[in-house]
């Protein structure tokens, strides 16, 4: 039988922004799958799916057999039990960003993927983009040189009060275990330990309910040390408009800068440390060149995971977002808020066990309020 | 007699750097002003300066008689002193920036300049930069609104090992009280100070001796609070080629870039917190229009402030930058080096008294090596 009759039945469980990959696969942008059953808990949604079964839970929709894969689209707090449940149940799993609220939950998730015939991925649509790939694949294979630092203003998220009145859990402790950094901001702080690696230290200001009526923080600048002594600065807010989105990595061979969908590689004569160490005039400047990347279009986002979640199950294909590596992204978010309220330079990897305790505290000191 | 008659005698301390002023001034750039001494402890120097008189100390040319005023443009562990001595003196005096390598030396400074008839001025010449100047305006006016985040990269101040070691005291505690802070970054300092004013908190990370082998810093980055809850980042460094030179003002009534040559503002539709209060829609988006200012050339710079003095003198003209609000710059740069000593938060005004103690710990420190 040509693998190209074989299809995934896939499970959809939450029916929220989850819908929208319903209507993907329903009009065929992602060949191979199909969405055979729906859970959620309020059985009005299930007709948004008009061509699967529904299910009141998840624990129902895996009883049921009819799906080979889980797709777990619920809010955060219960990616990690359910994605457990399916895992154990034999079935692949593609979960929503990010994969728990914090790092030892997610580990537990991590530890249940013990059958490696499973394909376990995770939601990280914006690795598809060609200009982060194109980023990543200049650090990767040397042209930057050694970075020197990374700086990325995230700013273009701006969120109006009425995003966050309109669900409940948003940006509250309880509900999401944090704001900006565990709902808007995982693809950035995935997309940066993807390209450049995770750092060795993180010192974090997160700002709580600046500029919305909400407990969890929707303002935060960080900095950075990496492993080879290169610094960095993520800024990123829901509250700022018009916003910025731009990354610049200073290195030895030059500097990039993505701005405005540019690529832009300011290339250096020779490396900045030669030049620094032969240079005999004291106010000498190094010559450069500019590269412009003749870049378009941002890839096919989750489209492109769906499809390749459905061809890693048939055909083995890699993943482009294998689930464990989920975890750089939502240990430097949980890094950041520790940071701010121990008042702290925290060192990664991060202690799992002190941040749950610490997440812990926070919630129920909110819920006594 | 018409004022135009009259001229200004300058006596000029410090021929490094300090000589390019007199050939400013003996090359008609600067109208009523007269180099007519020098002093520099070598005597060969003094022929650099052919129409003045030379003298062997700031001592011998305030005691000769023929200068009314004195520009000292010495290194700055002796600006305070010679400062003072000529305000004793009563000469009127311009003194290069840093005032001092310290804010209580500062302070003895300018608690010296008791009668209010002499003109007491600092060389801020980037003060006299349209762009600048042009964004002060926008902020003073109300242009901009509440500012809401000020991120400001310079690192397009690269230096190669030859200039540190073109001259002993460069980048040492002793000899200058730090690196790029004190001397290459004062502009910069002093410019957000006058642009945006004072923050209340500093809590910087400085780098000594990152990228080339001297004792002080010559990488920064530092984030800061303002009284309005404003936050930013300056970010700078000695190391980085080719550099960036981008400053951003993110504030209630849209956002303001100014980089390489071109200053935008993306001006919002409605003030962001109205429209974030008011949209329904949670996704909503402020919509903005793009400004860019039309400004050429970047002023008048040394010339400028060379003019200025000469004018304040003679015809009473309001200075570009009186002396006292020196302190501002010298304040952020100490409090940047003390957070970083310290691994903490510095609240400002910054406690003189600690920094000086510090700061001589950190010379007897080093002497000792």
């Amino acid at each position: 039988m040509p693998s190209s009759k074989k299809l995934v039945r896939l499970g959809l469980v939450g029916l929220g922004f989850g819908a929208n990959y319903a209507d993907h696969i329903r009009t065929g942008k992602v060949r191979r799958m199909q969405v055979t059953a729906v859970a959620a808990r309020d059985r009005a949604k299930w007709a948004r799916v008009p061509e699967a079964q529904g299910f009141p839970s998840a624990g129902a929709l895996l009883a049921s057999g009819l799906v080979d894969a889980v797709l777990v689209a619920t809010p955060h707090t219960s990616h990690a039990a359910i994605g457990i449940a399916a895992l154990q149940a034999g079935r692949h799993v593609l979960v929503e960003k990010p994969l728990a609220v914090h790092k030892s939950e997610a580990q537990r998730l991590i530890a249940a993927h013990q059958d490696q015939r499973l394909v376990f991925a995770a939601m990280f649509n914006q690795r598809t983009d060609p200009f982060y790939q194109k980023i990543r694949e200049l650090v990767r294979r040397g042209t930057l040189g050694a970075i020197r630092r990374v700086s990325w203003t995230i700013t273009d998220m701006f969120r109006p009060e009425a995003y966050y009145r309109a669900v409940s859990w948003r940006a509250s402790w309880a509900g999401e275990g944090g704001g900006l950094l565990l709902n808007q901001c995982p693809h950035n702080l995935d997309l940066l330990q993807w390209m450049v690696g995770m750092p060795v230290r993180v010192r974090a200001f997160c700002n709580f309910g600046r500029y919305h009526a909400i407990e969890a923080e929707d303002d935060v600048t960080a900095y950075m040390e990496f492993p080879t002594g290169a610094t960095g600065v993520l800024t990123t807010s829901t509250g700022e408009a018009p916003g910025t989105n731009r990354l610049e990595i200073a290195a030895e061979n030059g500097r990039l800068v993505y701005e405005d969908d540019r690529l832009t590689f300011r290339r250096n004569a020779v490396p900045a440390a030669e030049f620094s160490r032969t240079a005999t005039e004291p106010f000498a400047k190094l010559a450069n060149t500019e590269e412009i990347f003749p870049i378009t279009g941002h890839g096919g986002q989750q489209v492109e995971v769906l499809q390749n979640f459905a061809d890693a199950i048939l055909d083995g294909a890699p993943l482009i977002a294998p689930a464990a590596e989920g975890l750089g992204s939502l240990e430097l978010a949980n890094a950041m808020l520790l940071s701010t309220w121990t008042n702290s330079t925290i060192k990664l990897p991060l202690n799992g066990r002190r941040y749950a305790k610490a997440l812990k505290e926070k919630i129920a000191a909110t819920a006594g309020q």
